[in-house]
């Protein structure tokens, strides 16, 4: 029987705040210890990654706590209700069935009537023939000629995880021969955003991939209608360059202005829906099916591995449960992302919109406000670039800034260079391993300002390479996190009530029914 | 007489401190007393541009304690200092001229026996020759082609801040027949950038900028060779398709290995040196001298209002008085910079560096631990794209982010759609209104899941529209207002010493001098 209960009436929270401050980060990464924590607190996850926390502020007594929060809070049955089709989403009354767009793990889940991952299979098979038909010149534009670009007109969840899983991939599919068609993408309703992207592409070849769950997104309707103007001025008929994604319900779902939609359904939130038809339609055309499927594969793996029961077994459920020390225990409000490959330039800024707007809740999953601290802010760039921007202040400054960093071994493209007896990847790789220890041990010095106080925790995941599975369990795993970070802090970490408001008011503005303040910026906006 | 001293010593911020949670923002911002703020909390900027602080937590007695803070920690009379030579880089014994790049509002600067604004200027008119000697065919490739990208290879502030101003202007440039040749820029050591960019392009007609100060960066040397190679492979001398950013003391400086060298100095710090030929030559290339003139001109005209000694008359003081209130007092660790134009889409990440580079200090400027915090977490993305993404946790979220908005009443390209009776550009602006007031006053509702609690701060700078002035002005007054912040704090905000433990570690990760953990990190990532 699953008890939802908030983090401070857990019996082993109480034990867990005992235990601030526990580690002195730097005297248990020097030395021997160092390295025998180093070898030991390392966990696997899908792909052949690895998770490696022994640059965390914690040990052996702090895991113990973590394991029995872990088994007090009912984590590992709390994911099995999920997977099994409970209703997860309190708020909107919905089961969450992101993890079934890539595997079955529990038994069936019949919704609506339906078997849900039959449903989801069979989307993207469509999408999967679809894109093979555009490869293979079977549909084509009206002049007979194939499509050479793909874009994404969608906002948010239907924006960022594809945006990213796509640069990503860009390079390696280059490579590796598996590269169809370019993909560009349109989000933003400033209109200089869609007006950039269709300057810089032949429209009259272009296959427009509109995604919206509800069909009612502002935003992605303004920019459907900004690019079927551009088709018609240009004599094209937008029916033949779009397809939909869309629910089964939308009003896109049965139009005829598309050439063919592709659905998802309500128990998948556009931040989970990467590896739904939002990101499957996209990435299928962009890669080739095969590529979708390798990277679906991933994910499976890593959500098959979350659902090891013991914590310090499962590099989800214990780096979520890490975070949760840092930021209940230790007080620490954001951590930072940070991947060593330049092809996940876009990785943080989905992570960022994953982890925030997931648990960055103040009511518990009833509704009820909590009395603790939830979800953290989460910001990154690329290493090396970050080492030359905010990591000074991740060093040196006066708040201490947990990090999560991905490094790989080996590069995409395989073009590198010998400078100074080693490789642009073996510098890269270097500097990834230098920056734990100076961030654990840091180094003193007579000079006050070139002293490292050290203490500031990081952890690593480590890959071979990028590759469309490691993408994938790469994505399940901070998925899972933010999935188990949700289940301690108890919140629904999948609704998203906070953006409504805004949207509320703005309606009000473009209606001219304001007043106040608002009337004021309304007019200093010229609007 | 300047007295530096610590914050914590000043009369002003023991009065200050007695201010917290001094404005109920919520019942500030309502009604008729809302709209009165939101007409007067509000000061002129360069280049026609607004700071508008109405939404902010404070009211005239928290902005009187911020003027006698001002006043007493001298801000002006350090600014002055300043401009006209101090050595206010303590940790290093140097100038801090990046603003006599754009205009000279002391007196001559004299330094090591040279008229430096004389010598900004000369190499701004080395640089405006070089760009119309390419763009008028003078400058050509080996088969006398004219070059049709330039490539920036640089990292952090030879990266950031110039990469983030080219795409803010990129399609301004476009629309105004003032673009002259594409830009791209590698930084990242991680072989796979430079292997993308220079597959992106024609590299017999790319013309590469070389840009690193002291002329030993690592990670740009490293791509210059990797460019080198690539050059070479194709049959091309690197010695035609480059030219170097440098100092006139470093080895890049003679060489005979480029067309040309561009030289800056000391007293301007990468993050700082957007203005200087690290932003101008590569945006010289781009747009033509002019446009770079003009972003210079927005600049300059900030630069002087930032002189003003009243804070109350002084956009970019009170800015950086009101962040100290919000970090210091009210204890709040990050603020998000949202902008509400896809051109600024990397304007957060070069603030990024800007501010936690800057003020993400431990010591003061003579190098003695501060006993308060300094710099916060930066991070931010465009809107609506944030909306959709992150603003769930700064609206509903446990803790309160300050916010930065910035909005314009126009788009840069001129092409827009009406949908439901408005266009994109009022939906965009119509939303940055809306957020403003959301923020600021929330709304109640039966159900807490929906409830916004508001009194969450915000500030919004408001032009007509994203050009070569605006721009510039805009990274004046965050220059400025990081550079105000840092004399508050008195840290020394024009040194790094936080990047150079890493780079230390790194080396010896690379010369296998390893031992412990490190040793087995390295190993782990296969070096």
């Amino acid at each position: 029987m699953i008890e939802w209960k908030n983090l401070d009436k857990a019996a082993a929270y109480g034990e867990l705040k005992q235990l601030k401050d526990k580690v002195c980060l730097k005297e248990a990464m020097a030395g021997e210890n160092g390295a025998r924590r180093a070898k030991e607190y390392s966990l696997p996850m899908a792909a052949g990654m690895t998770y490696n926390y022994a640059a965390k502020a914690v040990d052996d007594e702090v895991l113990a706590a973590l394991k029995k929060l872990a088994e007090e809070m009912q984590l590992s049955e709390k994911y099995q209700a999920l997977l099994s089709g409970a209703v997860i989403n309190t708020g909107e009354k919905r089961l969450v069935l992101h993890q079934l767009t890539r595997g079955q793990l529990a038994g069936e889940v019949i919704a609506d009537g339906v078997n849900k991952r039959e449903f989801y299979v069979g989307e993207q098979k469509k999408a999967a023939d679809f894109a093979e038909k555009v490869h293979n010149g079977q549909i084509v534009n009206e002049k007979g000629e194939t499509f050479t670009t793909a874009v994404q007109i969608g906002i948010g969840g239907s924006d960022l995880g594809p945006r990213a899983i796509y640069l990503a991939l860009e390079n390696w599919a280059k490579k590796n021969n598996t590269f169809k068609m370019e993909a560009k993408f349109i989000s933003n309703v400033d209109p200089d955003d869609a007006a950039a992207v269709l300057n810089s592409i032949d429209v009259s070849r272009a296959l427009f991939v509109l995604v919206s769950k509800s069909g009612t997104t502002l935003e992605t309707l303004t920019n459907e209608s900004f690019v079927k103007d551009a088709l018609k001025k240009q004599g094209l008929d937008p029916a033949k360059h779009m397809v939909a994604v869309t629910s089964e319900t939308s009003p896109l779902a049965k139009s005829s202005d598309y050439l063919g939609a592709f659905f998802m359904d309500d128990y998948i939130g556009g931040r989970y829906s990467s590896s739904s038809c939002v990101g499957g339609v996209i990435l299928s055309l962009a890669f080739g099916p095969d590529v979708f499927a390798r990277f679906l594969n991933g994910a499976a793996e890593e959500d098959r591995l979350a659902m090891e029961k013991d914590p310090l077994k499962n590099a989800d459920m214990l780096d979520a449960l890490i975070g949760v020390y840092e930021r209940n225990v230790q007080g620490w409000p954001s951590t930072a992302v940070l991947p060593y490959s330049q092809a996940l330039s876009r990785f943080p800024a989905h992570l960022q919109q994953l982890d925030m707007e997931s648990n960055g809740k103040s009511v518990n999953r009833d509704g009820a406000p909590v009395d603790y601290v939830t979800g953290p802010i989460i910001f990154g760039e690329p290493g090396t670039n970050g080492q030359h921007s905010f990591y000074q202040l991740l060093h040196q400054g006066t708040d201490i800034v947990p990090l999560q960093f991905v490094g790989y071994r080996q590069n995409q493209c395989g073009m590198d260079v010998d400078i100074q007896g080693s490789t642009s990847q073996q510098k890269l790789c270097a500097n990834v391993a230098a920056q734990i220890m100076a961030f654990a041990c840091g180094k003193e010095d007579a000079n006050p300002n070139k002293s490292f106080a050290g203490g500031r925790p990081s952890s690593i995941i480590i890959a071979d390479a990028v590759t469309p599975e490691t993408v994938g369990a790469l994505l399940a795993h901070f998925e899972n996190k933010v999935m188990f970070q949700g289940f301690v802090w108890n919140v629904n970490s999948f609704d998203q009530e906070g953006v409504q408001l805004g949207k509320v008011l703005a309606k009000r503005v473009l209606a001219h029914e304001t007043d106040g303040a608002l009337k004021v910026f309304s007019d200093l906006l010229g609007i």
